[in-house]
């Protein structure tokens, strides 16, 4: 690549294009556009480690673009940001619509700015890929935050699956902390198995909760409260206090029945009003003792290798999957096997030995 | 095969056979030999298919065998059995250790055998294949079931994976079905995802409870109570009579608590004493109810054939992984990128494109 560019450099100087352009109009035109494309990924690279927020952006536009020829160029931006990725804290936000997500990020946010540090915040959302209004709304949402230079507001990015935004999601993370982003927050909004991938791409996973709003049930069903290295009910305050603090001891309770974490980590149970600023710093501070605790015992090192393990072994096997069932010969024999299952003239292990043995 | 068998019949004619034997006595050992087995797989389908016991047991073991001379063997049975599949209604039961599962399935067994039909006796237990221990203890654990003729029970097959175990578990059950078994009962006890492959296997998944036994955070954790189509608190009698209904008020407000279900069956709990035979002939009702209604409604069928799709995809992506990673190449690979991804020299996306490239 550099040797390309290079040559192209050469071409470019007035005289040899001037001469080449006589010969070939079109030759100098596509190269022409070709250093103004290789220059601006140039560019927008030295833009996000100079911590520039436009360049940053247009990076991110460029990795969520499903445009062909934004491939290779999304490929050389993460490859060059890469060496100065992975130097942040990454912290999961999950909690059912209502609770207070966008004012406790906010409140959050400010806070962790007020110390001097500078915060990316991410959403992970694949219903947004329909709707597309998330944009305005999460701007909307923290409208002192967006104000901060040192803070970094991106929805979150579209896409057919879950597997598609998680890996835009984790490859902005990568960017964001390019820019030098030192604290990540990556927001969900907990539709279908979407905290499941931000538990994934995260070291720490917060759980917002409301008292008495009876999603106790849900969260245990769906495995949410097991993810959690924190649960903090918001909007205690006020009339709610009582009930807040009874909610407390309910979810340590309940935090109890699980077996101790991998982590080593005895998950924390908080009280907050985010509307008033109220609970927040206490908040950091269980966060900030976790990361001094995993990062001493290893765990936080050995938790990011197993998250790529995992999004390696998940991306292998979905694909896996969708190139087999795409082969024409595949379809037309499932479909036939299909019929024979129906009609109880195949079991499906025989079945599958037919399919398998087209590749 | 038909082809084939007639030939060496017409070789094994007296004199045939003696001419050649002179020629080539080794071949004519072989081709007795040939004969000899393939009577007996015969034998053994005609002996399932008339009803026999012994055959039945006997075929299952070869379905069982991971001999590679028994692979053949068993797909002619199952494939001969198939026609007669399927007449059965399955019913899962599962429930912890010191639930009662055996004294219940006694119990409720015997109930069916009275009414005069056959049940055979099925367990998922895929840790059996460590400890070999299953097999004397299912035969004394239902000491009076055991003794009926129309009684059949076979302890879990051994195997690695349950993947494998569920496997010979399905296969089995076409077997039974083309014995005559009209009920088959699948327990399963409860480790790791068993449920799950015995709830994919059946119609009906009966849940056992005790009252007080502080496990239903955990059922509902696992998602087992979602799955359940009756909740039946047993040993509710003498002093435990009392709590088995507050538990049962209790399951029934936690049952309230999901979505209703795609059979339009809204699950019920009961309470019974297995060991006094008390509440059994309520259940049979209620599962008779479940099957006149989801057999009206279509369900039934469309279960069935969601079953097979289910453990057709299962197999083929199961072996697809298994198949990409045993690939050499691969696993050189693998290693390398793992390298990279430890010391931040790529994505898992990236790493999964240079495997994915190997195939």
């Amino acid at each position: 690549m550099p040797e390309k560019k290079k040559n192209i450099s050469a071409l470019n100087e007035k005289e040899g294009v001037s001469q080449l352009e006589t010969l070939n109009p079109e030759a100098v035109k596509h190269l022409k556009n070709f250093k103004k494309k290789a220059q601006s990924v140039d560019e927008l690279i030295s833009g996000v480690l100079n911590k520039n927020q436009a360049s940053l952006s247009r990076a991110i536009t460029i990795i969520e673009s499903t445009a062909q020829r934004h491939q290779q160029q999304a490929k050389e931006i993460i490859e060059k940001c890469l060496p100065h990725a992975n130097q942040s804290i990454r912290i999961g936000i999950t909690g059912v619509p209502g609770v207070g997500k966008s004012t406790f990020i906010e409140s959050f946010g400010k806070l962790l700015i007020s110390e001097g540090k500078k915060v990316a915040v991410l959403t992970v959302d694949p219903s947004s890929s329909i709707s597309k209004g998330s944009i305005l709304g999460d701007k909307t949402r923290m409208e002192d935050l967006v104000k901060e230079p040192n803070a970094f507001i991106r929805p979150s990015a579209s896409g057919d699956t879950l597997g598609g935004v998680a890996r835009k999601t984790r490859e902005t993370i990568i960017l964001c902390e390019a820019a030098g982003f030192k604290v990540i927050l990556i927001e969900t909004v907990g539709v279908g198995q979407s905290e499941t991938a931000v538990h994934s791409m995260t070291d720490f996973f917060l759980l917002l909760k409301l008292s008495g709003a009876g999603d106790e049930l849900q969260g245990i069903k769906r495995g949410i409260m097991e993810m959690a290295d924190s649960i903090v009910i918001n909007k205690a305050d006020g009339d709610n206090l009582k009930a807040a603090k009874m909610a407390k001891n309910e979810f340590n309770r309940a935090l109890h029945l699980y077996p101790p974490k991998e982590s080593d980590w005895a998950p924390k149970t908080l009280l907050c009003s985010a509307i008033k600023n109220e609970g927040i710093s206490e908040i950091w501070e269980v966060i900030s003792t976790y990361f001094e605790t995993v990062k001493a015992n290893g765990y936080f090192q050995h938790k990011r290798k197993e998250q790529n393990k995992f999004w390696l072994m998940q991306t292998i096997e979905s694909r896996l999957k969708s190139e087999f069932y795409a082969n024409p010969l595949v379809k037309k024999e499932l479909e036939k096997q299909l019929k024979a299952l129906d009609e109880n003239k195949t079991t499906p292990f025989e079945a599958a030995e037919k399919l398998l043995a087209i590749e």
